[in-house]
């Protein structure tokens, strides 16, 4: 239970990790050793950090903003000029200490300065336990479109504690779980049916769902590291999802990313009923909990408009056509399916009422 | 002798050439098409390329303007966002029309851009020719350090037409030429011997030194794709190098790459005098073409000391400590040899008197 191989990086679970890492450190010859933080795993998570990292090995630390709105080229700008200035050469390794906008940008500065440094993940929120932790992409935002500029590469290790969460906002837990949905959709409905139930957030389930989860993107990972295909299916609940999340980014209401594939997996589920006879009962149900969990968003027509909009920005599109993973049934993703606008709209609709 | 294969990019030579980069693009289900092209390129080059390229292919022409002080992220955002307004999608090619300033920032933008699209080369200059074209090395500068930002990434070809060469300045010949002697010294010294006797720049010698030394750097590349190692002979000349056209990139008085790593060769070479017994008369023969090749530049006290400060920041030091190729003898490259900065000194003042 306490690790997972996967093809380029290892993911270790609990206290014994720690160790884990100062070996790694020790026998790589690592030159110098930074850890980048934002201003809340700074306060929050880098105390921790500190008292279990229990060795003489120094680090500098390496702050950035905290939020969505700063994973951009500016904020990676400073990252790269801070390595510089702390002398940082190809032997120095990079410790993103935070979520997935930490490790999303801090794996994105590491792998193009000079060429490729390496670097370690510490994830701190769920949904970066679950999603970020594994699978090489890394990435900032372009204007208001996510991830448009980034690379595919591994961290050496990424390490999984869930003493962070104790200081982990509710709504980042809301957050995460919408992603173990997914997995259940995709590929173990169990996990679908625990949360469905769940009626406290606490920490006595949450790590049997994250080491699920883990576990299953790790399997999907391996098998097609660049997305030509199979990876595709993990991208469920992300084609509306990620349109959603832009259209709100700048909005006085923003979603976050779990919110906005909650919605995106109701909308998806949606069309997978339309197109492929996916169970309305199950459709029903998942839309009653995002309700209900999420809390339900409004958007009049011009706004629904803008959103379609920009789902022509998707990375997922080829030749200029939407495209969509649906479901069959549970567990049975379809890849590459083409959507009209006219079911997308109605899709949304669906979740809007 | 019209192509070669490397480990994952094919050179190609010529006007046969132009018949392979069509099939390339009808076979490989690309979407859309762009040239990236300089102000320079736009119009000496695109021209030459239109009317050799015999196709009703559309494609997508983005400028940006010509020399290295705009080889930054700045100009990169401007392509990326180019790309955007167009909707370049992840079966998209970029086609990088240029010296190597083009090519390493087209390179870098692509394989960026959505976390890694498609790009192939199709270089105008000599020293693009031998050294941008094979390798993978992608890049832009970062405040006044060359290529700091950036990734290894290889074009799916690279198509290598001496025809672009006719409007190149005498300058940019002398240029590429250095890279040639270097070819020469780290690895087949006639190619040494040719340049040293030259008496005309000319198309007659040119395709044979180009391919010698395509050939020669693949070689090399194939081997050690990463620079963990071997590849490093290729940085013989660079060291010193880069620091001077660092140092004078914002100066009047502006060094071209060629020039810089004239000068970094004569250095190096003297240091491995010293160090390995490299003949002196070789060295006295070397600066001396130097001194009447390329022109001899001055520098004081201050200016020499802050070029070695410059060495500091070079990507190829680790661990803090000043790394060399040196020469045993001709052919007979040292890599990771650690020279003092007393040494370094002498070196600089050698080329100096």
């Amino acid at each position: 239970m306490n690790k997972i191989q996967s093809s380029s990086s290892i993911v270790m679970f609990g206290n014994e990790s720690y160790k884990n890492l100062i070996q790694y450190i020790e026998e790589n010859n690592i030159s110098k050793l930074f850890i980048l933080v934002d201003s809340n795993t700074l306060t929050n998570c880098l105390p921790v950090f500190k008292s279990k990292f229990k060795s003489n090995i120094l680090f500098e630390v390496i702050q950035i903003s905290s939020g969505e709105i700063f994973k951009n080229i500016e904020t990676s700008s400073k990252v790269w000029n801070e390595l510089l200035l702390y002398g940082a050469d190809r032997k120095s390794l990079l410790i993103n200490l935070g979520g997935g906008m930490v490790s999303d940008l801090g794996g994105f500065v590491a792998s193009t300065y000079k060429r490729g440094i390496r670097f370690i993940n510490i994830p701190t929120t769920i949904l970066s336990m679950v999603d970020a932790s594994v699978g090489g992409k890394t990435g900032v935002d372009f204007g208001s479109l996510k991830n448009v500029i980034g690379v595919f590469s591994n961290p050496e290790m990424v390490l999984i504690d869930d003493d962070y969460l104790k200081t982990l906002p509710k709504r980042e837990w809301k957050c995460g779980l919408a992603e173990v949905i997914k997995y259940g959709f995709i590929a173990d409905i169990k996990l679908w049916n625990e949360i469905r139930d769940y009626k406290t957030l606490d920490n006595s389930n949450i790590n049997k769902l994250i080491h699920a989860s883990v576990s299953i993107k790790n399997e999907i990972v391996k098998a097609d590291f660049y997305e030509k295909n199979l990876r595709k299916v993990l991208n469920f609940g992300h084609t509306i999802g990620h349109a959603f999340e832009s259209y709100f980014l700048d909005k006085k209401n923003s979603l976050n990313h779990g919110e906005a594939i909650a919605i995106g997996m109701v909308v998806e589920l949606f069309i997978s009923h339309k197109m492929y006879h996916f169970p309305i009962i199950m459709v029903d149900e998942l839309k009653e909990f995002v309700h209900h969990f999420y809390g339900k968003i409004n958007a009049d027509e011009k706004e629904i408009n803008d959103i379609i909009m920009l789902l022509s920005h998707d990375k997922k599109n080829e030749l200029g056509k939407l495209m969509f993973v649906l479901l069959e049934k549970s567990e049975y993703p379809i890849i590459d399916c083409e959507v009209s606008h006219e079911l997308i709209l109605e899709g949304i609709n669906y979740y809007l009422n």
